[in-house]
Protein backbone atom coordinates (compact mmCIF):
# COMPACT_ATOMS: atom_id res chain seq x y z
CA UNK A 1 0.00 0.00 0.00
CA UNK A 2 2.86 2.65 0.94
CA UNK A 3 4.55 1.34 -2.17
CA UNK A 4 1.67 2.04 -4.40
CA UNK A 5 1.23 5.40 -3.09
CA UNK A 6 4.96 6.66 -3.41
CA UNK A 7 5.19 5.19 -6.74
CA UNK A 8 1.81 7.15 -7.34
CA UNK A 9 2.53 10.82 -6.37
CA UNK A 10 5.93 11.08 -7.49
CA UNK A 11 7.00 12.83 -11.01
CA UNK A 12 9.10 10.92 -14.16
CA UNK A 13 11.05 13.94 -13.43
CA UNK A 14 11.54 13.81 -10.25
CA UNK A 15 12.66 10.29 -10.76
CA UNK A 16 14.97 10.74 -12.95
CA UNK A 17 17.17 13.07 -11.12
CA UNK A 18 17.59 10.27 -8.41
CA UNK A 19 20.12 8.44 -9.83
CA UNK A 20 22.55 11.57 -9.96
CA UNK A 21 21.96 12.62 -6.44
CA UNK A 22 22.67 9.36 -5.36
CA UNK A 23 25.55 9.24 -7.49
CA UNK A 24 27.15 12.70 -5.80
CA UNK A 25 25.89 11.44 -2.10
CA UNK A 26 27.86 8.11 -2.53
CA UNK A 27 30.94 9.87 -3.72
CA UNK A 28 30.44 12.22 -0.73
CA UNK A 29 30.48 9.26 1.30
CA UNK A 30 33.59 7.55 -0.08
CA UNK A 31 35.45 10.71 0.69
CA UNK A 32 34.14 10.35 4.40
CA UNK A 33 31.99 13.25 4.51
CA UNK A 34 29.60 13.15 7.13
CA UNK A 35 27.10 15.96 6.65
CA UNK A 36 26.12 18.48 3.78
CA UNK A 37 23.32 21.27 3.73
CA UNK A 38 21.06 21.61 0.67
CA UNK A 39 23.31 24.23 -0.51
CA UNK A 40 26.92 22.69 -0.61
CA UNK A 41 25.36 19.98 -2.35
CA UNK A 42 23.28 22.40 -4.63
CA UNK A 43 26.86 24.21 -4.98
CA UNK A 44 28.44 20.75 -6.32
CA UNK A 45 25.94 19.80 -8.38
CA UNK A 46 24.63 23.09 -10.08
CA UNK A 47 21.53 23.36 -8.67
CA UNK A 48 19.28 25.41 -6.22
CA UNK A 49 18.83 24.68 -2.82
CA UNK A 50 15.75 25.33 -3.06
CA UNK A 51 15.24 22.37 -6.43
CA UNK A 52 17.24 20.40 -3.89
CA UNK A 53 14.45 20.34 -1.12
CA UNK A 54 11.80 19.89 -3.15
CA UNK A 55 13.19 16.36 -4.56
CA UNK A 56 13.57 15.40 -1.49
CA UNK A 57 10.09 16.65 -0.06
CA UNK A 58 8.75 13.89 -2.67
CA UNK A 59 10.04 11.14 -0.63
CA UNK A 60 9.38 12.68 2.91
CA UNK A 61 12.86 15.05 3.74
CA UNK A 62 15.52 13.47 5.22
CA UNK A 63 17.37 16.80 5.99
CA UNK A 64 17.21 19.08 9.28
CA UNK A 65 16.82 22.64 9.59
CA UNK A 66 19.85 24.26 10.24
CA UNK A 67 21.76 21.01 10.40
CA UNK A 68 21.71 19.59 6.60
CA UNK A 69 21.62 16.43 5.30
CA UNK A 70 23.29 13.47 7.30
CA UNK A 71 25.40 11.89 3.71
CA UNK A 72 25.27 8.11 4.87
CA UNK A 73 21.74 8.33 6.42
CA UNK A 74 20.62 10.33 3.49
CA UNK A 75 22.75 7.81 1.18
CA UNK A 76 20.60 4.34 2.32
CA UNK A 77 17.69 6.61 2.06
CA UNK A 78 18.52 6.59 -1.37
CA UNK A 79 18.99 3.17 -1.72
CA UNK A 80 15.72 2.76 0.11
CA UNK A 81 14.02 4.32 -2.63
CA UNK A 82 16.14 3.15 -5.81
CA UNK A 83 15.18 -0.14 -4.15
CA UNK A 84 19.18 -0.95 -5.06
CA UNK A 85 19.59 -3.28 -1.84
CA UNK A 86 16.30 -5.83 -3.24
CA UNK A 87 19.18 -8.15 -4.90
CA UNK A 88 17.64 -7.94 -7.74
CA UNK A 89 18.85 -10.00 -10.60
CA UNK A 90 19.89 -9.18 -14.64
CA UNK A 91 20.80 -11.38 -17.59
CA UNK A 92 22.17 -10.34 -20.41
CA UNK A 93 21.30 -11.15 -23.76
CA UNK A 94 23.76 -11.01 -26.58
CA UNK A 95 27.50 -11.12 -25.76
CA UNK A 96 29.17 -9.57 -28.42
CA UNK A 97 31.38 -6.23 -27.89
CA UNK A 98 28.56 -4.28 -25.83
CA UNK A 99 27.54 -7.18 -23.93
CA UNK A 100 30.78 -8.22 -23.06
CA UNK A 101 31.93 -4.83 -22.21
CA UNK A 102 29.01 -4.82 -19.47
CA UNK A 103 29.55 -8.03 -18.58
CA UNK A 104 33.52 -7.36 -17.55
CA UNK A 105 33.18 -3.66 -16.56
CA UNK A 106 29.94 -2.50 -15.36
CA UNK A 107 29.27 -2.47 -11.77
CA UNK A 108 25.73 -4.12 -11.80
CA UNK A 109 25.45 -4.66 -7.79
CA UNK A 110 25.54 -0.75 -7.81
CA UNK A 111 22.74 -0.05 -9.79
CA UNK A 112 20.81 -2.37 -7.58
CA UNK A 113 21.33 -5.72 -9.78
CA UNK A 114 23.01 -8.76 -9.30
CA UNK A 115 24.07 -10.39 -12.76
CA UNK A 116 23.17 -14.07 -12.83
CA UNK A 117 23.57 -15.58 -16.81
CA UNK A 118 24.33 -14.37 -19.85
CA UNK A 119 23.33 -15.55 -22.94
CA UNK A 120 24.38 -15.71 -27.13
CA UNK A 121 23.51 -17.47 -30.13
CA UNK A 122 26.97 -17.93 -31.59
CA UNK A 123 28.78 -21.32 -31.18
CA UNK A 124 32.29 -19.68 -30.43
CA UNK A 125 30.60 -17.80 -27.31
CA UNK A 126 29.06 -20.65 -25.60
CA UNK A 127 30.72 -21.88 -22.94
CA UNK A 128 33.15 -19.20 -22.08
CA UNK A 129 33.42 -17.75 -18.95
CA UNK A 130 33.24 -13.47 -18.50
CA UNK A 131 34.01 -12.35 -14.95
CA UNK A 132 31.50 -14.43 -12.83
CA UNK A 133 28.90 -16.10 -15.63
CA UNK A 134 29.52 -18.60 -18.48
CA UNK A 135 27.71 -18.04 -21.77
CA UNK A 136 24.74 -19.85 -21.97
CA UNK A 137 22.87 -21.03 -25.22
CA UNK A 138 20.86 -18.85 -26.57
CA UNK A 139 18.09 -21.74 -27.26
CA UNK A 140 17.87 -22.25 -23.29
CA UNK A 141 16.88 -18.94 -22.85
CA UNK A 142 12.96 -19.15 -22.24
CA UNK A 143 13.84 -22.15 -20.08
CA UNK A 144 16.10 -19.99 -18.08
CA UNK A 145 13.99 -17.17 -17.89
CA UNK A 146 10.26 -19.01 -16.70
CA UNK A 147 12.17 -21.15 -14.19
CA UNK A 148 14.65 -18.55 -12.58
CA UNK A 149 12.49 -15.83 -13.15
CA UNK A 150 15.21 -13.20 -13.22
CA UNK A 151 13.84 -9.27 -12.81
CA UNK A 152 15.15 -7.43 -16.27
CA UNK A 153 16.79 -8.93 -19.61
CA UNK A 154 20.21 -6.81 -20.93
CA UNK A 155 19.44 -6.58 -24.61
CA UNK A 156 22.96 -6.36 -25.84
CA UNK A 157 21.81 -8.25 -29.41
CA UNK A 158 21.67 -7.42 -33.06
CA UNK A 159 18.80 -5.12 -33.25
CA UNK A 160 16.46 -7.56 -35.77
CA UNK A 161 16.30 -9.93 -33.17
CA UNK A 162 14.84 -7.45 -30.26
CA UNK A 163 11.29 -7.28 -31.09
CA UNK A 164 10.85 -11.30 -30.94
CA UNK A 165 13.18 -12.12 -28.23
CA UNK A 166 12.15 -9.30 -25.95
CA UNK A 167 8.30 -10.45 -26.68
CA UNK A 168 9.44 -13.95 -25.78
CA UNK A 169 10.94 -12.78 -22.29
CA UNK A 170 8.25 -11.05 -21.39
CA UNK A 171 5.89 -13.82 -21.98
CA UNK A 172 8.05 -15.55 -19.41
CA UNK A 173 7.84 -13.09 -17.03
CA UNK A 174 10.54 -10.78 -17.55
CA UNK A 175 9.54 -7.70 -15.73
CA UNK A 176 11.85 -4.82 -17.29
CA UNK A 177 14.20 -4.55 -19.99
CA UNK A 178 17.36 -2.25 -20.63
CA UNK A 179 17.79 -1.81 -24.25
CA UNK A 180 20.91 -1.01 -26.11
CA UNK A 181 19.56 -2.53 -29.42
CA UNK A 182 18.10 0.62 -31.12
CA UNK A 183 15.13 -0.78 -31.48
CA UNK A 184 11.78 1.04 -29.53
CA UNK A 185 9.96 -1.57 -27.65
CA UNK A 186 6.65 -1.07 -25.47
CA UNK A 187 5.18 -3.52 -23.21
CA UNK A 188 2.41 -2.76 -21.32
CA UNK A 189 3.56 -2.81 -17.53
CA UNK A 190 7.15 -4.03 -18.37
CA UNK A 191 9.61 -0.64 -17.82
CA UNK A 192 12.06 -0.03 -20.74
CA UNK A 193 15.22 2.03 -20.16
CA UNK A 194 16.63 2.91 -23.30
CA UNK A 195 21.03 3.43 -23.98
CA UNK A 196 20.43 4.76 -27.56
CA UNK A 197 24.48 5.40 -28.08
CA UNK A 198 23.61 6.78 -32.06
CA UNK A 199 20.65 9.48 -31.02
CA UNK A 200 23.09 10.72 -28.37
CA UNK A 201 25.63 10.99 -30.93
CA UNK A 202 23.53 12.76 -33.63
CA UNK A 203 22.47 15.03 -30.69
CA UNK A 204 25.98 15.65 -30.58
CA UNK A 205 26.35 16.06 -34.21
CA UNK A 206 23.95 18.85 -34.23
CA UNK A 207 24.79 20.48 -31.32
CA UNK A 208 28.28 21.24 -32.25
CA UNK A 209 26.96 22.85 -35.04
CA UNK B 1 22.73 33.19 -40.79
CA UNK B 2 20.10 31.31 -41.80
CA UNK B 3 22.10 28.54 -39.46
CA UNK B 4 21.84 30.91 -36.41
CA UNK B 5 18.18 31.72 -37.14
CA UNK B 6 17.41 27.45 -37.63
CA UNK B 7 19.58 26.90 -34.18
CA UNK B 8 17.85 29.48 -31.90
CA UNK B 9 13.86 28.73 -32.84
CA UNK B 10 14.02 24.88 -32.20
CA UNK B 11 13.35 23.55 -29.21
CA UNK B 12 15.63 21.40 -27.12
CA UNK B 13 13.07 19.08 -27.45
CA UNK B 14 12.18 18.99 -31.57
CA UNK B 15 15.65 18.37 -31.61
CA UNK B 16 16.06 15.37 -29.11
CA UNK B 17 13.41 13.83 -31.19
CA UNK B 18 15.07 14.11 -34.25
CA UNK B 19 17.57 11.42 -34.50
CA UNK B 20 14.28 9.20 -33.51
CA UNK B 21 12.49 10.49 -36.92
CA UNK B 22 16.00 9.79 -38.80
CA UNK B 23 16.30 5.78 -37.26
CA UNK B 24 12.86 5.32 -39.15
CA UNK B 25 13.43 7.49 -41.84
CA UNK B 26 16.89 6.06 -42.52
CA UNK B 27 15.14 2.44 -41.98
CA UNK B 28 12.17 3.23 -44.43
CA UNK B 29 14.23 4.05 -47.37
CA UNK B 30 16.62 1.01 -46.52
CA UNK B 31 13.27 -1.30 -46.90
CA UNK B 32 12.70 0.99 -50.28
CA UNK B 33 9.22 2.26 -49.07
CA UNK B 34 9.23 5.90 -51.22
CA UNK B 35 7.05 7.61 -49.45
CA UNK B 36 4.81 7.87 -46.08
CA UNK B 37 1.69 9.90 -44.82
CA UNK B 38 2.53 11.58 -41.41
CA UNK B 39 -0.51 9.37 -40.48
CA UNK B 40 1.56 6.10 -41.37
CA UNK B 41 4.64 7.14 -40.01
CA UNK B 42 2.82 8.02 -36.42
CA UNK B 43 1.70 5.01 -36.28
CA UNK B 44 4.76 2.63 -36.47
CA UNK B 45 6.51 5.30 -34.28
CA UNK B 46 3.47 5.21 -31.61
CA UNK B 47 3.01 9.24 -32.05
CA UNK B 48 0.33 11.42 -33.55
CA UNK B 49 -0.03 12.27 -37.13
CA UNK B 50 -0.37 16.14 -35.47
CA UNK B 51 2.73 16.19 -33.61
CA UNK B 52 5.06 14.84 -36.33
CA UNK B 53 3.69 17.65 -38.65
CA UNK B 54 4.35 19.90 -36.08
CA UNK B 55 7.47 19.30 -35.27
CA UNK B 56 8.41 18.72 -38.76
CA UNK B 57 7.07 22.70 -39.09
CA UNK B 58 9.67 23.92 -37.03
CA UNK B 59 12.74 23.28 -39.84
CA UNK B 60 10.00 24.44 -43.19
CA UNK B 61 7.46 21.57 -43.23
CA UNK B 62 8.49 19.02 -46.07
CA UNK B 63 5.32 17.14 -46.48
CA UNK B 64 2.77 17.70 -49.38
CA UNK B 65 -0.83 17.54 -48.61
CA UNK B 66 -2.46 14.69 -49.76
CA UNK B 67 0.75 12.82 -51.10
CA UNK B 68 2.87 12.81 -47.19
CA UNK B 69 6.41 12.72 -47.41
CA UNK B 70 9.11 11.34 -49.74
CA UNK B 71 11.14 9.25 -48.08
CA UNK B 72 14.43 9.86 -49.74
CA UNK B 73 13.60 13.69 -49.89
CA UNK B 74 13.38 13.60 -46.01
CA UNK B 75 15.52 11.49 -45.24
CA UNK B 76 18.19 13.83 -46.80
CA UNK B 77 16.62 16.87 -44.74
CA UNK B 78 17.26 15.30 -41.88
CA UNK B 79 20.95 14.30 -42.54
CA UNK B 80 21.02 18.27 -43.04
CA UNK B 81 19.50 19.30 -40.34
CA UNK B 82 21.51 17.21 -37.86
CA UNK B 83 24.41 17.84 -40.18
CA UNK B 84 25.41 14.47 -40.80
CA UNK B 85 26.83 14.61 -43.52
CA UNK B 86 29.23 17.28 -42.73
CA UNK B 87 32.11 14.71 -42.19
CA UNK B 88 33.16 15.88 -38.72
CA UNK B 89 35.77 14.31 -36.71
CA UNK B 90 35.78 12.61 -33.58
CA UNK B 91 38.73 11.18 -31.24
CA UNK B 92 37.94 8.44 -29.29
CA UNK B 93 40.10 8.69 -25.55
CA UNK B 94 40.57 5.64 -23.19
CA UNK B 95 40.38 2.66 -24.98
CA UNK B 96 39.21 0.31 -21.83
CA UNK B 97 36.30 -2.45 -23.24
CA UNK B 98 33.86 0.84 -23.69
CA UNK B 99 36.25 2.28 -26.15
CA UNK B 100 37.15 -0.70 -28.11
CA UNK B 101 34.04 -1.94 -28.11
CA UNK B 102 32.72 1.68 -29.41
CA UNK B 103 35.61 1.48 -32.37
CA UNK B 104 35.07 -1.86 -33.11
CA UNK B 105 31.17 -2.19 -33.74
CA UNK B 106 29.97 1.44 -33.17
CA UNK B 107 28.91 3.23 -36.63
CA UNK B 108 30.06 6.74 -36.00
CA UNK B 109 30.01 7.77 -39.97
CA UNK B 110 25.89 7.20 -39.64
CA UNK B 111 25.79 9.53 -37.14
CA UNK B 112 27.66 12.20 -38.47
CA UNK B 113 31.42 11.67 -37.55
CA UNK B 114 34.77 9.96 -38.91
CA UNK B 115 36.72 8.38 -36.07
CA UNK B 116 39.87 9.90 -36.43
CA UNK B 117 42.08 8.43 -33.54
CA UNK B 118 42.49 7.14 -30.68
CA UNK B 119 44.17 7.39 -27.44
CA UNK B 120 45.71 5.51 -24.08
CA UNK B 121 48.37 5.73 -21.29
CA UNK B 122 48.49 2.43 -20.90
CA UNK B 123 51.58 0.98 -22.57
CA UNK B 124 50.31 -2.23 -23.26
CA UNK B 125 47.82 -0.91 -25.44
CA UNK B 126 49.61 1.75 -27.70
CA UNK B 127 50.28 1.25 -31.12
CA UNK B 128 47.68 -1.77 -31.18
CA UNK B 129 44.91 -1.38 -34.49
CA UNK B 130 41.52 -1.68 -34.07
CA UNK B 131 39.48 -1.10 -36.86
CA UNK B 132 40.72 1.50 -38.77
CA UNK B 133 42.77 3.44 -35.87
CA UNK B 134 45.57 2.85 -33.72
CA UNK B 135 46.12 3.55 -30.03
CA UNK B 136 48.46 6.41 -29.37
CA UNK B 137 50.14 7.62 -26.80
CA UNK B 138 48.30 9.66 -24.37
CA UNK B 139 50.61 12.04 -24.25
CA UNK B 140 50.16 13.20 -27.54
CA UNK B 141 46.49 13.97 -26.65
CA UNK B 142 47.30 17.57 -26.66
CA UNK B 143 49.29 18.23 -29.37
CA UNK B 144 47.06 16.05 -31.73
CA UNK B 145 44.17 17.72 -30.52
CA UNK B 146 45.84 21.79 -31.24
CA UNK B 147 47.27 20.78 -34.60
CA UNK B 148 44.54 18.36 -35.90
CA UNK B 149 41.18 20.41 -34.49
CA UNK B 150 38.92 16.96 -33.90
CA UNK B 151 35.42 18.06 -33.70
CA UNK B 152 34.50 15.69 -30.55
CA UNK B 153 36.11 13.82 -28.21
CA UNK B 154 34.51 10.09 -27.31
CA UNK B 155 35.95 9.95 -23.38
CA UNK B 156 36.03 6.28 -22.29
CA UNK B 157 38.93 6.91 -19.70
CA UNK B 158 38.15 6.42 -15.77
CA UNK B 159 35.98 8.60 -14.32
CA UNK B 160 38.65 10.49 -12.05
CA UNK B 161 40.70 11.58 -15.89
CA UNK B 162 36.92 13.26 -16.93
CA UNK B 163 37.55 16.67 -15.49
CA UNK B 164 41.62 16.84 -16.02
CA UNK B 165 41.26 15.66 -19.58
CA UNK B 166 38.38 17.20 -20.68
CA UNK B 167 39.51 20.67 -19.56
CA UNK B 168 42.62 20.16 -20.95
CA UNK B 169 40.39 18.79 -24.57
CA UNK B 170 38.16 21.76 -24.31
CA UNK B 171 40.96 24.66 -23.61
CA UNK B 172 43.08 22.87 -27.34
CA UNK B 173 39.63 23.63 -28.88
CA UNK B 174 37.50 20.74 -29.12
CA UNK B 175 34.07 21.50 -30.11
CA UNK B 176 32.08 18.91 -28.44
CA UNK B 177 32.25 15.87 -26.24
CA UNK B 178 30.77 12.34 -25.72
CA UNK B 179 30.87 11.50 -22.16
CA UNK B 180 30.71 7.59 -20.79
CA UNK B 181 32.68 8.72 -17.41
CA UNK B 182 29.57 9.14 -15.11
CA UNK B 183 31.62 12.58 -14.37
CA UNK B 184 28.94 15.52 -14.96
CA UNK B 185 31.18 17.78 -17.11
CA UNK B 186 29.60 21.27 -18.32
CA UNK B 187 31.97 23.74 -20.69
CA UNK B 188 30.53 27.36 -21.60
CA UNK B 189 29.84 26.53 -25.22
CA UNK B 190 30.91 23.12 -25.55
CA UNK B 191 27.88 20.82 -25.79
CA UNK B 192 28.01 17.58 -23.65
CA UNK B 193 26.28 14.67 -24.37
CA UNK B 194 26.20 12.07 -21.76
CA UNK B 195 25.54 8.24 -21.73
CA UNK B 196 25.26 7.30 -18.40
CA UNK B 197 24.83 3.78 -17.64
CA UNK B 198 24.42 3.29 -14.01
CA UNK B 199 21.44 6.27 -13.85
CA UNK B 200 19.53 4.33 -16.33
CA UNK B 201 19.94 1.05 -14.72
CA UNK B 202 19.26 2.56 -11.45
CA UNK B 203 15.84 4.18 -13.15
CA UNK B 204 15.12 0.69 -14.37
CA UNK B 205 15.58 -0.76 -10.78
CA UNK B 206 13.14 1.55 -9.24
CA UNK B 207 10.88 1.21 -12.22
CA UNK B 208 10.59 -2.35 -12.09
CA UNK B 209 9.70 -1.96 -8.25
Amino acid sequence: MYEFERKKEISQAVINRMPRYYRYISDLKRQNVARISSKGLASIMGLTASQIRQDFNCFGGFGQQGYGYNVEKLCEELENILELRRNKTAIVVGVGNIGRALIKNFNFHSSGFRLIACFDANDDMIGKSFGSVTVQNAKDLRKFVAYEKPDIAVLTLPKEMAVPISSMLVECGIRGLWNFTNADLQFDGVPVENIHFSDSLMRLCYEVG
